[in-house]
């Protein structure tokens, strides 16, 4: 308890800068004709709770609660009892008006709440958006923000920011993305390595080093008229210890307590099995989902419904407000898991196409099916997340093993094989995020030291296996890091042709070296067939049992069959087409969308060693 | 089309030896008052089919089917509608009785539907006959089964048998065994390599050199008056290719033909996960399923209706017969699935406790827990096995590593805890067996190099976990075996004792060498200390993350606790106890059941280096 009281103190000074009672209201404004038409308000102010809160134009608040922090109210509204576009939430003491906030309904968009997401249909791109494109100079040390620009430094702020990115939509359209999923941009007002963005200080603004709501709403819809969308990363598990709320806490559940630990902070021992292990011990399970995820990290407590309820209004708030097209959700298993249930089935009981993908980094399928939505091995823990998408992690660490290793009854192509044996554990098979790096992992090029065989190779599977491709930004170009020796910095480095001191840019075809040029234009090339194909999108899988580590695999609907011939060998393999003839049918020949060389598929086919072939059958 | 007729040409062959049209009826005879009251009788004789079958005292077949070979009559009775023990059964030519079969339907036993299985209270002891004892030297070679006795050939017939268990059945008692799994001992007649018994060539008739049916009813019956019970090895995949039905097939589809193969031959790839794997082809799945597991071994088609019928039949009809206490299945995942789910199905309704586990060789807990009977996982996959129990592979493949490795987030003890965070998959888990070798495996003592340490830390895990604990004989006496090296037969060597030859015996403490005895005395106490255990058998679990290698885990149940320590560390090691307050509770000391020590649980416990402690606290 002696903890608290350090923080207590804290927030004592925090409330200095407070002098009004009614400094914040969140959602600062909201949405007539939601499908959940009750919205709360966070109000807060110093002492707030010693007033009453009155609305105007007759409104009566369905709810007032107030908590154990006098410097906060929540008020429960019924929208669809409010006839006015604005309305003034006043604060009173006695007769006196001490505050006073002019709430206001907006209209949606029409279509909003049946917004199309990302499917498999998608590839999507991952940005780091402070390591990606400087579009403004100017805001890339703000005077309110304590860390500043600083590119020499590995952790520091790079200055990349929105407008960077808007600048470069021409390049990520024509590379084949189309849902762009750039991690946190929520202000992270952390002394240090913030630009990561995972230690959010506030969830209703946009970073000023990035930009402003305005401009993360401009990339949105710029985004939406090239069809193409804004993907948002949403952290429900931690935000940042300056967060103002952390500062003050509402209430002190608000955030997960060690009172034996280190101003109520203990590690996590990262042990989310423990989700579903019906022999964890209680101290175990304790300590993975209510341990900090780092010390900079708070572990907020989704099962207090103050919380949940800021959290699902936020991440609404943004959806509606920025034209989102789907989230990702950060460290998904570290949450309270009945809570968060709550949260996504609030969010697509809203939104019935919104995809959320949560970060299931778990090595079975067996765990990971289990956080998909209506699973039946949810079902065997007695869980449904209601979450529609998670991360294929098996397949992520299956592939590079797989694309080095020689054959084994379990090594090289039969990993790959073997990892989609599970398949049948997932409900919804085509909602999986494939991909062979992330902004956690070692750089794909850095471990096959710029190999455009092996990169050609891994980029053909996740593009035409079943799933939604991911890709991460300067993978296309061949970036490299070494998260081993540079730590996270050097698998988060700036991409070439950012900023303007840049002396090289990859951004456009031209300017991209040959190295560049190589990895750019299989990767497009693969992409953008990839955009008009069906067949791969939500086509039916055959597999094939590989042979002297070639795999085969077809997908097919009932319009088109592709084949999908990887030899992951160190030498050209003849390959018996025979063997096949259940998906060939009656074809005889196709075409390889990689070579656009014309194949027979007449007895035999010749592949080149450490090369696929993506073949459309006529 | 063209091997086929070689096989008929053999089948002709067969036949001259069968100059009566009834040389044969299976089953030879059944019993009243089984829950199914049919019965479909196999009559087997030269052109039989073209006579006619007449049954005596007025019984009216239910059905009677002829099949494309002559030579089988299948006749189907309600035994519900016959009033007499004995009948008739006679096959007329015209008015003329060409042949005889006197059928007996018998008395039951008392309790017979209702008979114990084994569960997690037993202790599962594996016996391969041939290398256990030799207690009937006069059987060792027959004048009709051509393989003779060589005790000098590695992979000949040793001479052991039935009587040489029943021999020693005090040896099995003292040590703790109370469910003897015994390699198949039908008759398998093949030229040679015939001692595992799995090219079973007539599944009504116990091999002869092993001794008669009537004395495995013996060892049974035997084993059923220590409270101890005879486990069948059933094999519905395979049967030998010298077996009589296959010789002179009644449906060419009684097995499975691969018209492209060698005399109807093709191997198994063995990938058996695509039994429920959705984008499997259909040509792998065929040759998983319907190819051979070997040359000598044709593959049994269960879904055709008569094979299985005969192979239902056949296992009640031993159940029946020989007091039998389970099954062990092999080869469980190559067998048509739907069929075997009508197989487990027909034989568990027949005896709802009868405990079947099946052979579930694959790696993922996913793939397993969809063998056992009601597993979400099944369901995932449109599945439904009726199989109570599946063996525990993921824990084999753990052990090894986790004993040998150093720790790491996913190694050492770390592979054991993981392994077990997928028990939520399983509907059952009391009802996994848990083993660290058998008959297919490196032998444990060969790998750790007669290591006690390592070999006592196995079976602590083994004899404290969920599930059924299944040892391999001898390996409690610290026989050691290089499947690598010397083959199968070296991981199937005879125990030392059991040949008249032999100059040592490990039968008794006696006679042990000093390693016989330290591996034998620390087996059988730990093993008859848990037959009393109902908190090992069916006590819920709880597993503490491991830390510096030591893995803590709890046995628990209203009544009491046990906790288990392993310290696979090369050091001792200082655990502090504080972590498992909430499974020591109020415990101040615990009795090591290994040291005979009393333990004080308050503060810190220092376990030796590469140690376990299996703690009843008071």
């Amino acid at each position: 308890m002696k903890k608290l009281y350090a923080i207590a103190a804290l927030s004592a000074a925090a409330l200095a800068y407070s002098q009004k009672p009614l400094d914040k209201v969140e959602p600062a404004f909201w949405w007539k004709g939601m499908k959940n038409h009750e919205v709360q308000l966070l109000i807060y102010g110093k002492d707030i709770a010693k007033n009453e809160i009155e609305i105007s134009d007759g409104i009566k608040a369905k709810d007032i609660q107030k908590v154990e922090n006098p410097n906060y109210v929540f008020v429960t509204l019924n929208t669809n009892e409010i006839n006015v576009s604005k309305f003034k939430i006043n604060v009173k003491n006695g007769k006196k008006n001490v505050g006073s906030y002019t709430y206001e309904l907006k209209e949606r968009n029409p279509n909003s709440a049946n917004r199309n997401s990302y499917t498999s249909k998608d590839l999507m791109y991952l940005i780091m958006p402070d390591r990606f494109a400087n579009g403004d100079e100017k805001n890339d040390s703000q005077p309110n923000l304590t860390e500043k620009a600083n590119r020499s430094l590995p952790n520091g702020r790079h200055g990349g920011d929105l407008r960077g990115i808007i600048n470069n939509l021409d390049y990520l359209q024509n590379l084949g993305a189309t849902a762009i999923w750039l991690t946190p941009v929520n202000e992270d007002n952390e002394k240090g390595y913030s630009y990561h963005g995972y230690a959010q200080t506030d969830l209703y603004k946009i970073d000023g080093r990035y930009g402003t709501n305005e401009e993360y709403r401009e990339l949105s819809q710029k985004l939406n008229k090239r069809n193409m969308m804004l993907v948002m990363d949403y952290v429900t598990n931690h935000w940042g210890i300056s967060h103002w709320l952390i500062k003050d806490l509402p209430t002190r559940d608000w955030i997960h307590w060690f009172d034996d630990g280190d101003k109520g902070f203990k590690r996590s021992n990262y042990k989310i099995t423990s989700q579903f292990d019906p022999n964890a011990s209680d101290a175990d399970r304790k300590i993975a989902l209510d341990g900090w995820f780092d010390t900079s990290m708070p572990d907020i407590n989704q099962s207090n419904p103050l919380v949940l309820k800021y959290l699902t209004q936020n991440a609404i708030w943004w959806i509606e407000y920025a034209e989102l097209g789907g989230f990702r959700v950060d460290t998904y298993p570290y949450n309270d898991k009945e809570a968060m249930a709550k949260w996504a089935k609030a969010i697509t009981d809203e939104y019935p196409k919104f995809n959320i993908v949560g970060e299931t980094w778990l090595s079975s399928a067996g765990h990971i099916s289990a956080w998909q939505k209506d699973s039946k091995t949810g079902e065997a823990a007695n869980y449904n997340s209601n979450l529609p998408s998670v991360m294929d992690f098996p397949l992520y660490d299956e592939l590079p093993k797989a694309i080095k290793e020689k054959e084994g009854w379990n090594n090289g192509m039969n990993r790959l094989y073997n990892s989609f044996t599970n398949d049948f554990l997932y409900p919804d098979i085509n909602n999986l995020l494939v991909f062979f790096e992330n902004h956690d992992t070692e750089r794909w090029n850095e471990m096959f030291n710029n190999d455009p065989k092996a990169y050609k190779l891994a980029m053909t599977i996740i593009s035409t296996v079943r799933g939604i491709p991911q890709i991460y930004y300067g993978t296309e170009i061949g970036m490299r890091g070494d998260k081993n020796k540079g730590g996270d910095a050097d698998i988060r480095r700036d991409f070439p042709g950012g900023w303007k001191a840049d002396t090289q840019s990859a951004f456009s075809t031209a300017s991209q070296t040959a190295q560049q040029k190589e990895f750019h234009g299989f990767t497009q090339k693969l992409l953008n067939w990839r955009k008009g194909k069906d067949v791969i999108h939500t086509g039916k899988t055959k597999n094939f049992v590989p042979q002297n580590n070639v795999f085969v695999y077809f997908r097919y609907n009932e319009k088109e069959t592709v084949m999908v011939v990887v030899n992951a060998n160190e030498k050209d393999e003849v390959v018996d087409l025979k063997r096949f003839s259940e998906a060939i049918k009656s074809s005889v020949k196709g075409k390889d969308v990689i070579s656009d060389k014309e194949i027979s598929l007449q007895n035999t086919l010749t592949v080149p060693a450490k090369t696929s072939m993506v073949i459309e059958l006529k």
